[in-house]
């Protein structure tokens, strides 16, 4: 059956959500008009005020309501070490594990030539005026472990080392609390590659 | 850490659709701001204007932007026949399946006396008046085989047969293509009770 315009137009606008498929946009559409109005009202209103509000930190490029992102504010953090990830979920994501205590840098993506998707996209520029202030003495690369992750950490690796500067990698290996039986192959033969010695 | 103000009043808001858990919200989020922009804007917007414009068929209570919805309009569609659902996505449904030609008419609900949901908040005066009209001679009972849709279903029943009118509700039984290995014991108990002679 054909939908009235308004809804169709909301169920089909409601599919740019990350994981949203038809069946699951008519059921969020049917939601937000039969029982959530207020909430409805709600979220339009918020996607609006955070589009308008929340830019890019002008040093790491996080997400960010100010000039600099909190994390960018605070002083306590270690300015020599630069961690670079792709997304702002990273960031929530190495910040709740509460092990870093330095700064990052947001790619936002990684290198896609297809997709158009060069250095300047990912801010490079940016990164080369910090690597050159002086005050980092190590970036850590923690962009995703899958191929096109790998070769911005290449490509950026080799940049920061043009600079003077230590790179390193996250290491890869199998998950704390898993189980080698279930753990894919790849992240097997890293974790042998990589294997430290016991002192 | 902490979002930024805006960021955090956008993810609790995308909490408000069904099935999304904070994980799923923050991630909503970050891509809404990161990657799609335009297509943000568009969601917003497209809520904003939905709210506006759709509101509820006169006769049957689906979700249509005109007096009347698209069904009600059909005049080929058999006034005689009257299929009352819990939910706009019922409709769909069951309009999907393409087995059958009369009208409907959407709870928008089922009974929940603990809700504070009771008969006038299905809209059971509406019915009554299309009841008392003359023309339906069959009303289907397709709520959800829940306890609630079965207590809606049992409610409806009386209330129909104290027009004269007959009331049938859907089989429940063993899904087509499914294997019986696999049926929980309840729809196999109501498959084997609701069994039907092969002539």
């Amino acid at each position: 059956m054909k939908h009235a315009a308004a809804l169709a137009a909301l169920i089909d606008a409601l599919r740019a959500l990350p994981g949203v498929g038809p069946k699951g946009a008519q059921r969020m559409a049917f939601h937000l008009l039969q029982d959530a109005r207020p909430a409805a009202r709600g979220l339009s209103q918020a996607i609006a005020q955070a589009l308008e509000r929340i830019g890019r930190c002008s040093r790491c490029r996080m997400l960010t309501e100010g000039e600099l992102c909190a994390i960018c504010e605070q002083p306590s953090r270690d300015a020599a070490t630069l961690c670079i990830v792709e997304s702002p979920a990273d960031v929530v994501a190495i910040e709740q594990s509460g092990g870093y205590r330095g700064r990052y840098f947001v790619l936002m993506g990684h290198l896609s030539p297809l997709d158009g998707v060069g250095p300047e996209e990912l801010g490079i520029q940016e990164l080369e005026t910090q690597l050159q202030q002086g005050s980092v003495r190590e970036v850590i690369l923690a962009t995703n472990p899958t191929v096109e992750g790998e070769a911005t950490a290449h490509f950026l690796s080799e940049l920061v080392r043009s600079h003077g500067i230590k790179a390193s990698r996250i290491a890869h290996g199998v998950p704390v609390g898993g189980e080698l039986e279930y753990v894919d192959g790849g992240t097997l033969a890293h974790a042998l590659a990589g294997r430290q010695a016991l002192t």
